[in-house]
Order: structure tokens, then sequence, then C-alpha cells
């Protein structure tokens, strides 16, 4: 491994009684009375969240921002920080799923800043403090609900970059899993994309040993993959549910990547295309994802070997190309048995925009932990993907 | 699983260059300059820890209380406390194993307050302050090192008793895979043992879905266990020191925990044992730990076979029984290997004292969250470890 240092002071609280303590746990951080709210659309209104969370807040002054929207924007990030502003707020709460919290990270660092919130993101400015906020998560997917980064889109120069600073973790995040039993089938099949990809970026990484967090990885996407089918055909299932809900967390709190920073190179190639195309994250990923291990396993064949040992029980016996198939096609039948789409091309997405995707992603020169992709790496990926 | 919260705020420092960074950790937690250094015996002075240790702390004012034994004493702990308040001691380092780290716990929420130090492990009096501690961890174990719980023995009393509290969470732990190459032989098994006794202890839980724990558990016991080999066979071989240090640490933050107490049954019934002998916490465990599987299997078969299949591979065509036998049989074939003792009588501990432990264990009624005990339960698995 690589040295670490693993820090993350979020309270994590679960389960079915989770939202009823929102009081008490904003006590613990503000004895102020001035909440914002963040969220997205207006499903938390129709599902009757809305009236319970205004329930539990009766003793607070709540102001309402809703209306983040997925792929967070910088001009809605920039229009919540003047109403902070101008409202006094002592504490956020954001109700959602990803794209919820990550807008709400940057609202909470640029609140007690005068730079530009997207001078933070480009890391021109370093946020030194930050107004608390906590969260109630309603999509379980990112695990920005127990992480300390953002990912945020600039319309105006099509640019989609991360960002993260240890003063945005969240103070809490309360997640009931009865909260999933209403989602879109296709919202729970990105976020066991989501979820799965995140495991995948830190499973191909850049350590000498990272025997603790492949045996944890490995173990968690069975788990994920298994509970995936189950909620998908049952979605009032509570233990399916728990089981993706807390698969989602862990998959990107850092337990899994102590000792190495995972390859990442997948996520740069569709935040490129979502940059461009309004596609779900996740959605993106299940495209993307067997592409780059089709590409990258002729590289590198000996870990994407050991992956399908791993994580599709692949027989020992096999030859390596065998086992790099097996785990190949794992992923692939895997996406497709829940209905994740696998080709760019179903999209609308032609090879014209190619050359764009690959400038975006070679923005800092070329990328990827685990192997490093030039723009003759990326063109082929994206081809891959058609 | 159970609703929980976790909530782990320690921040872990890991890798070679670790102990480097100890004046700036401690600066994040105190402006003062008054250090406690807490430790065990000598061996960090043979093995030049403690001047490399010194040499780093010259802007500080560092007292030192050593001899802190294993299974940590309440005499030992009183006499520290009056050291902390004579001193105007700012901020504890603990150098050492668990042993160390549990007495600094019980040093650091004792030191702010009037009440015994042991009313605050009996739950008379609740801390309410603590002084600040980070760790250097000097043998890989209990976990200590990134938890709030510590066991403290009470050699007036015979008793030797559990407590934790969030206020004594160590700020910061320093880990370095190579401080473990000088380690005796003994305290590597005996550590390899504790850390996969918690993992066990945690496997064998009261809830009702625990898939991801579950996943997790079994595959960091299965690197445990394979690393354990190699460090006893290279005790300089770094891959397998990390895998051990981080292994043990994991086994016990709560990241496997979420959702479920875990049995803690044969916890209870070697705390009973070594609060009578002084034998290794370690030790004691490896002895007892399939003696209470043998007479939990009878009762709870199923969960015992789902062990066998998770951990050591059990073929899903073995009948039930076989199942049980190969997960059974995988432990003590393991403790075997690495040398861990596995019957009482080996340290002329005889069937006399079984109703003095029975009594002890007894102490709040029958235990265990997987299996209740009650005394006819306890003096069988005593008897099956003779």
């Amino acid at each position: 491994m690589n040295s670490f240092t693993f820090y993350n002071p979020t309270q994590l609280v679960f389960g079915k009684d989770s939202i009823e303590k929102l009081p008490q746990m904003i006590a613990q951080f503000t004895e102020g009375k001035k909440i914002l709210m963040t969220y997205g659309g207006g499903s938390m209104k129709k599902s009757g969240l809305h009236d319970r969370i205004m329930n539990l807040l009766t003793d607070f002054e709540v102001t309402e921002f809703g209306g983040i929207e997925p792929n967070p924007r910088l001009e809605t990030v920039k229009r919540a920080v003047q109403v902070v502003k101008e409202n006094d707020i002592d504490f956020i709460l954001a109700v959602g799923g990803g794209s919820v919290i990550d807008g709400t990270k940057l609202i909470s660092a640029a609140s007690t800043s005068d730079h530009d919130p997207w001078d933070i993101v480009t890391r021109k400015a370093i946020p030194e403090s930050a107004v608390p906020f906590g969260t109630i998560l309603t999509i379980s997917a990112t695990g920005s609900e127990m992480n300390a980064g953002s990912v945020i889109t600039n319309w105006e120069t099509n640019e989609k970059l991360g960002w993260g600073s240890p003063l945005v973790f969240p103070k809490f995040s309360l997640l009931n899993p009865e909260i999933l039993y209403t989602l879109p089938e296709n919202q729970t099949v990105n976020g066991i994309v989501d979820s799965m990809s995140h495991l995948l970026e830190q499973y191909f990484n850049e350590a000498e040993n990272s025997a603790i967090g492949d045996a944890m990885i490995a173990g968690v996407m069975k788990q994920i993959m298994a509970a995936g089918k189950v909620a998908l055909k049952e979605p009032q299932n509570y233990e399916a549910r728990e089981t993706l809900m807390l698969g989602a967390t862990v998959a990107l709190n850092g337990f899994m990547r102590m000792g190495y920073n995972g390859d990442w190179a997948t996520h740069n190639l569709e935040h490129a295309v979502s940059a461009v195309h309004d596609i779900a994250h996740g959605a993106g990923l299940a495209i993307l994802f067997p592409a780059w291990m089709k590409y990258v396993s002729e590289k590198q064949p000996a870990r994407f070997a050991q992956f399908a040992e791993d994580v599709f029980d692949a027989d020992s016996s096999l030859s390596e190309e065998e086992k790099i198939q097996t785990g190949i096609k794992g992923i692939e039948d895997y996406w497709t048995s829940i209905g994740a789409p696998s080709r760019l091309s179903d999209f609308n997405i032609s090879e014209e925009d190619f050359e764009t995707f690959a400038e975006k992603t070679l923005f800092n020169g070329p990328f990827g932990n685990f192997c490093k992709l030039d723009r003759e790496d990326v063109l082929a990926i994206y081809q891959l993907a058609q």
C-alpha cells in the first residue's frame, strides 16, 4: 500500500427510524435555528417526505431551495449561495441523492467565502471554512452522503469537474432504506452501476499490496450484485434495499481505499460524455466500464485475471485469457441482467463527439492511476463503447 | 440489520513515514506543550523508538509514564491520572499495543474528572470530557488504536471489564508496519488470534441481514490468515505486516459492525479466565473460540454452515454437518499451524476454576447476542476447552 491518512467524521445514521433523529442531530452542530433545506425536483413533496421533515423542524426557521438538478450546475449553486448569505443560514439540510448533496457541498464551502464557487472547484481558491450541513439520502448511488467529494457541471464552459475538501464531510447522513421503495426503476439501476463502478475504480489501483481492500471490494461487489437483482424484482424488499444502500455508502466513503487511490480513468471518460450530453452518470459508466476493461486488460492482464477469480469465482485452472474474459463478461452480463445500457449509440452519441470528449479528458494530460491513458487510448475506448 | 449510528473520527495515519508526522498531528489538537508519554515495558527504549520519538518532540515538554502492563490495571491508571493532574498535561501520547492504549483511554477520561476511575469502567460515572490523546502502535492486535473501547483489570476485585465512550477515540493513530518486524513471535501469534477473534465475534451476530458485514469479515479474515503465515515465516515481510496491521485495525474499528453488535460471549469467557490467571488475551481466545463454536453450532447450525462456505470455501454440496465441521476444523487447524495454544490445561488451569469463571461471566446474567449462554452452557464450553 501507499502511505495514507484515513479520516471520516461523518455520523452515519441508518435504519427505519433514522429520519426521526433529525432535530437532535442538527442540535449537535448549531445552536442557531436558521436552516436551508436543499433538494431537487418535487418527488419528495409527492412522497410525503417534505411534510415529514417539516414536522420534525417546527422549532427551526426553514428556508427552501429546490431545483438542484442531476449533474448539479454552477449557476444553481451560485443562486443558493446568495440565499445562504442573505438569510444568515446556520445549517444546511440536503435532501436528495448525490446531485443534491454534491451541490450542497459547494454551497456550504462557497457561502463563507467571497470567492467565485467555480474557483473552489478549479482549486484557485482553497476553502477555509464551510456552513455545516447534514443529509437525508433519497437515492442511493454516489456515496456522497459519507465523503468529502463533489462533482459540479459548468455549462458555460461545458466542464464537469470534481473537487473536495475535508470541510465538506456531511456532519451526519440519515439513511432509511424504505425511502428507496418508490424509486423509479432506472434510478435503482443507475445506483447499482454507480456503486459497482466506484468499487471497480478502486479494485484496479496502483498499489503493490491491497489485500484488505481487495477482499472488502470483492465481497461488497458480490453482495450488491445479488441484492440489486432482488430489489429490481421486489422494490419493497427491505433487506435488499438496506444492502444496496449501505453498499453504496461503503463503496466510496474511504473504507475500501486505504492505501491507494484507484484508477478513476473511467469516471473521467464518463464526465466528458455527460458534460456534453445530459446522460445519467450511472448510465454512462455502465457503457464505458466494459470498454475500458477490454482495452486495458490487454495492457495489464494479471490484475484482470485476479479480478475474475475474486469477484466471479473464475476457476484458478483457467488460462489467464479465459479468466479475463470471464471477468469482463461477468460485468457485461450483470449490466444486461439489470437493464443497464451498453452502447453510446443508444443515446444518439456519435463518433463525431469522440474528439471533443478526448480533449476534455486530457485537460490535465494522460490520466488513470492503474493504467495511464493518452489520446489514442481514449479514442480506442470510446470506439469500443460505440 | 439493526438501526445503527456509525461514527469514528480517529485519523488513521499509515505507512513507513507515519511516525514522522507526530508533531503536526499533535498540533491539530492542542496549542499546549505538555505531553504525557505512556508506554509499557522497556522494549521501545531498546528498539530505538523512544529516541526517535523524543527527537520529534523537542518542542514539547515530555513527562514519561512507563510500566503499563498487559491487561492494564486500575491501580496503574490511578497513578497516571495523578501525574496528568499534577503536571497540567495538555495531550497524552500512548506508545504501545492494546494494553497501553486501553489504559491511556481511562487515564484520559479520568483525568478531567473527580470520580474514581473504576466508577467510569462500571458506568457509575459517565465521562463528560477527556484529555486528548493519540497513539503510536507497536503491537497490532486489539484494534484499540481506532475505537473508543477499553478493557481494565481490577486485581482488588479480580474483575476485568470493558467500557467505552465516544470521548476516548484516539485523535490520531500512527501505524508503521516496520515496527512489527522485531515483535516476539508469540505476540505476532496472539495478534493474529485477537484480530481473527474480533471478526468471528462479529460474524456470529444477531442481525437478520448482515450481507455487507459478512462479505467484508470473510474477506479480511482470509487475508489475515494468509498474511499471518507469511509474517511468521518472514518477520520482515512488509506486505504481510501491513496486511496484518491494517486487518487488525479494521477488524474492530466499526467498519464491519454496522447494523449489529456481534456475539461477544467468547470475549466474556476469556476475560473471566484472564481476570484470574495472567494469560495473554489472544492465547485465551485461541483456546476458547473452537470450544464455543463446537458447543453453539449444535444450537444454531445454519450460520456455522454459512461460515464454512464464506471463510473456508466449503463446497455447497456438502451436508450442513459436514460444512460445520469444515469451519470449526478450519479455525482449529489454522491456530495449530501458527502455534497458538489449544487447551486450558496447557496453562495449568484446572476444572476447579470453572465455577469461579462461570460466576464472573454471569455477573450480568446470561450473555451472548448470537446465542445466549447460561451457567450450564458456560461450564460445558470450559469443559470442551479443557
